[in-house]
């Protein structure tokens, strides 16, 4: 598993169901939602404007790709939460199954966010993100081409404790395109 | 880390937060419980028992240990599920990180069990369970002393097809002794 390889598997529509724990409360949170993976292609406006505002030459980037995604939680029932994001993996020259990942917009602040991915001889990739106030832990790996895992945890920016820990289990949707 | 260290940090007493995604209805059930792991001597009786119902020399054993639960669900609210069970490392003689777990009762199925388990150089335990109709996988890692996770998925005996996908966050509990 490379990072071609785990974002071509990435591609796609999923259908996820995430369960965030809140530790300190055992509070538990549900989240159903839809996220849509789509490939942008290197030369893309976006893509070198990420690449640049990181002082990275747009010409290392591989493999950039666009998420969105649209969900429900259990939690604020009004709200439907929705966003978009670009991810821009920048291959490390050296070991070619660690590198950066930047995007626009980061899971635990609404800041543009530079993370430090491996994969490992398992197939598991994982990201760790340093946020100002905050540490942000990712693990992901596929059972199979049509579900995929997902770990996350939210850290104090010493990485001392863990605030939140979730869980996701997505599966690939059949009806690809959105109604 | 290896099984002795692996088996070390998880003696104690937990509190447990687990979401259970049911993949085919996308529901999610979520119980909380207390999990108490306390070791056993290497010439337990129940021990020695277990061993031999496998043929396995009793001496191959490593730290066996005990795992008691007692756990709310907001599924079966009536119920409290609770159970105990003895869990026997047998490590590989020529490979140290991997080996075989023996339990005397299963979580996917309620009859006794041997799973296949390696510890990767990221210190996470994988756990292969096979039963008669169903497989179990799980994965164990801890966030330093005193928080472990804990993805357990229930996938069809030929393995193809993820049915059940749970994660535990897992806290250590000051109070470690049941009042």
């Amino acid at each position: 598993m490379d990072i071609t390889k785990f974002v071509q598997l990435s591609l796609g529509r999923w259908r996820s169901q995430r369960s965030a724990h809140h530790l300190a409360f055992a509070h538990f949170e549900q989240v159903i939602s839809t996220i849509d993976i789509v490939p942008l292609a290197s030369d893309d406006a976006d893509v070198i404007a990420l690449c640049k505002s990181y002082e990275i030459a747009p010409e290392l980037a591989t493999d950039p790709f666009r998420m969105t995604w649209e969900g429900e939680s259990d939690w604020e029932e009004e709200e439907i939460s929705q966003g978009t994001t670009i991810l821009v993996p920048i291959p490390d020259p050296n070991e070619p199954q660690k590198g950066k990942l930047l995007r626009d917009r980061g899971y635990a602040e609404t800041i543009p966010s530079v993370g430090n991915y491996q994969i490992n001889e398992e197939g598991v990739f994982s990201l760790l993100t340093p946020y100002d106030r905050a540490m942000a832990e990712e693990k992901i790996w596929f059972c199979g081409d049509n579900v995929r895992f997902r770990v996350s945890l939210i850290k104090t920016s010493a990485g001392s404790g863990v605030v939140t820990a979730s869980f996701s289990s997505e599966i690939r949707s059949l009806n690809e395109k959105k109604s």
